[in-house]
C-alpha cells in the first residue's frame, strides 16, 4: 500500500482518488479550496494539502490530473519536491506535448497516460469510482521511460479496471484527433448548420434519435476543448483537413448524382463503422510470450509500444531481473494467438529472442 | 372501423399494421412475398393481396410504405384502382416530389406524410407497435389538399400514439436535410476519415463513447440512403455546403490560433444542443381557439401550415359543419399560450375571425 498522490480533483482525478483510496492512502490537491474539501468529504482523498508541492512531496505515484494547458507549468511547480525515484503520470488528453515537458521535468520516471474514460458531467461532483471499469488507459512511454515506472503506472490502471495499452505519444495524438478531436468539432458544426436555418428555428426540437445521437458531445465544455485543440493543434488541422475533402468530394457527387459512387462511399463507411465494434480487437484466448531483455531503461517501452502499434494487447506483463545483473526477463501475455504471432516476428525483427509460451 | 391497406411492410409499414391491427381491418402488399407471408404469419395485417392494386382497391384509406424512389411508380400503378373519396398517404422521408407525385394522381385526397421515427433494425421482423409513440408524424398538406383527407390521416398518426404536426412540403424538405441528412452523411465522413489512418487501423478499437455517438448512425442500410439523397438532393446540397463552410472556418480558426473566436463558436454550438433538447417545443398548457371557415379544399391545410411554420402544436382538430353548408366551424387545440397567441395573430392576419376559448 503506497502513498499516491493526485494534483487536480476534478472527475478523472476525483474518480481515480474514489477507487484508489480503497487500497492506498489518497492525498490530494486541487486550486480550488471548495473542490477539495468536498473531495475529502466524499472520499475521494483521505486528506488535501494546500499546495501540489506539498501533496507531491509525500507521495510514491504522482499523478497530475489538471487540464493539458495548466500541465506544464504544474510539472514546474512540483519537480523540485518530487522525491527520488517517484513515478510521475499524468492523464491529459494529448501526449507529445505533456510527455516532452514530462520527460524534461521528471526524466525516466514519468509516464504519460490518458485513461479512455469520461462522462458528459465533470467535477469532483460526477467522481465515480467505476468510471474505468473495462476503459482503455493508453500509456505513452518513450525510448526514455524506466520499465519500473511503466509497470507502476500500467499497475495502477489495472486495479482502476481499466485496460492499459502502450501507444507511442504521436500515434496516440494523431489516433485521438481522428477518434476524439475532430468528431467533436464536427458534432459542433452540425449543430452550426442546423441551427444556422434560423427561420425554423422552433422547429428544430423536431430532430429524432440520429440527430441527438451525432450531436450529443457537442453539450461539452468549450473551455476544457479550446485547451484540448490548442494541445493537439497539428493532428487536428491535419484530420479536419481530411474531413472536409470528403465532404467536398461527397457533395460532388451528389451534385453530379453519381448514385453508384454515393452507394460505394455509404457502404464503406457502415462496413468500417460495423467492423469497428463488431468485436473487440484486442480479445482472444491469452497467449504468453517471453524474451531475453538488456536491463536498461526504454526496453519495456520498445517492446509495449511495437505491441501498442500492432493493435496487440498486452494483458499480463511481469519482469524477472536476473540475480547476476546486466539482463532480465520479460513475460507477457498477450490476447489473441493472431496477435501474439505477429508480435513474435516483430520483436525478433528487432532482435529479441522471443519465446512462445511462459511457465505458467 | 375502416378497411385500411399498408403497400410495403417494412419496418414503419409493419410496425403501421401491428398498430392498427387491433381496431382497423389492415390489407397489406409487399412486392416480397416472403415478407407478405411473415407480415400475415405476425399479425401485420390480417390478409395480404398479389398486388398494390389490388389491396388499394378494398381500402378507405391506403398508406403507401414503399422507399421513396419507388413511391412515383406505386402511385401510377394504383391510381386506376383507389375508390373515389379514399385517402391516400405516404410515409416517405421527403416530400416536395413525393406530395407533387400523389397530388397528380390522387388529387385533393392526398395527404404526404413523414412519421419520425425509425430504427437501426429494418424489415418486417423489426415490426414494432410502439415504434410511433410520442414521435413526431409531419404532415404536408398544401393548398390543394381536402381538409377531410388531412384530419383522416391525422387521426391515424394520432391513434398510433404520434403527434401530428403540419408543414409546407419545401420547408419539411430543407428542415430534414439539416436535422437527418446532412447529420447522416456527416457520420459516414467521420468514419471514412477516422478509417483513413490505415496505419492505425488495429486501433480504431479504441474509440470512446463520443465517436460511437457521433457515428452510430453511419451503419444504416446504404441503399436506402442513397434512394433519400436521390429524392432530397436540392435542400441536402445546400446544407452540405453549410457545413463545409462552417469546418472550413473552424480550420482556419485553429490555424490562426484564434482560441477566442474557437471558444466562442464551441460555445454557441453547446448552446443550441442545449436548448434544442431541454425543453420540448411545443408543450404548455393547451388552449382551444376556434375560427369560421369557408368550406373549400385548402382552408385546413392553411391554417395548419401557419400553425407549423410558427411550430405551434396543434394537439387537438376537428371541424363542424355548417348544416346550411358553404361554411363551417375550426376547432383546434393548440399547446402554449403564447404559441396560441401567435398563431391566433397570424390567423386573424389571414383574414380569419378568430374567437379564443371553445366550448368544451
Amino acid at each position: 500500500m503506497s502513498e499516491i498522490a493526485i494534483l487536480g480533483l476534478g472527475l478523472i482525478g476525483g474518480s481515480l482518488g474514489k477507487r484508489l483510496s480503497v487500497t492506498h492512502t489518497v492525498v490530494g490537491y486541487d486550486h480550488d479550496p471548495d473542490t477539495a474539501s468536498k473531495a475529502v468529504a466524499t472520499g475521494v482523498c483521505s486528506r488535501v494539502e494546500a499546495t501540489a508541492a506539498r501533496a507531491a512531496a509525500v507521495a510514491d505515484v504522482v499523478v497530475v490530473a489538471v487540464p493539458v494547458d495548466a500541465m506544464p507549468k504544474l510539472f514546474a511547480e512540483i519537480a523540485p519536491h518530487v522525491r527520488s525515484g517517484v513515478t510521475v503520470t499524468d492523464v491529459g488528453s494529448t501526449k507529445a506535448a505533456v510527455v516532452a515537458s514530462g520527460l524534461a521535468r521528471f526524466g525516466d520516471r514519468f509516464v504519460g497516460g490518458h485513461p479512455m474514460a469520461g462522462s458528459e458531467r465533470h467535477g469532483v461532483d460526477a467522481a465515480d469510482d467505476e468510471l474505468f471499469e473495462d476503459a482503455w488507459w493508453i500509456l505513452t512511454p518513450t525510448q526514455d521511460t524506466a520499465s519500473g515506472a511503466y509497470q507502476q503506472v500500467a499497475a495502477l490502471a489495472a486495479e482502476c479496471g481499466a485496460r492499459p495499452i502502450a501507444l507511442a505519444p504521436e500515434v496516440h495524438d494523431s489516433l485521438i484527433a481522428r477518434l476524439s478531436h475532430v468528431p467533436q468539432l464536427a458534432a459542433s458544426a452540425v449543430v452550426e448548420m442546423a441551427a444556422s436555418d434560423v427561420d425554423n428555428e422552433p422547429l428544430l426540437g423536431l430532430a429524432a434519435n440520429g440527430f441527438r445521437d451525432v450531436t450529443r458531445i457537442a453539450a461539452s465544455d468549450p473551455s476544457m476543448w479550446v485547451a484540448i485543440v490548442r494541445s493537439n493543434r497539428e493532428a487536428i488541422l491535419e484530420a479536419l483537413g481530411e474531413l472536409e475533402g470528403i465532404l467536398e468530394a461527397l457533395r460532388t457527387t451528389i451534385e453530379a448524382q453519381d448514385w453508384k459512387a454515393l452507394h460505394s462511399v455509404l457502404h464503406r463507411a457502415r462496413a468500417a463503422r460495423l467492423e469497428l465494434f463488431a468485436k473487440p480487437v484486442y480479445t482472444g484466448e491469452p497467449v504468453g510470450i517471453s524474451l531475453l531483455i538488456p536491463d536498461r531503461p526504454g526496453v519495456l517501452a520498445e517492446v509495449t509500444t511495437a505491441a501498442g502499434e500492432l493493435g496487440a494487447n498486452i494483458e499480463d506483463l511481469r519482469i524477472l531481473h536476473s540475480t547476476e545483473g546486466g539482463r532480465g526477463r520479460l513475460e507477457l501475455v498477450v490476447a489473441g494467438r493472431a496477435a501474439a504471432t505477429e508480435l513474435v516476428a516483430t520483436l525478433t525483427d528487432l532482435g529479441y529472442h522471443v519465446d512462445v509460451g511462459v511457465p505458467g
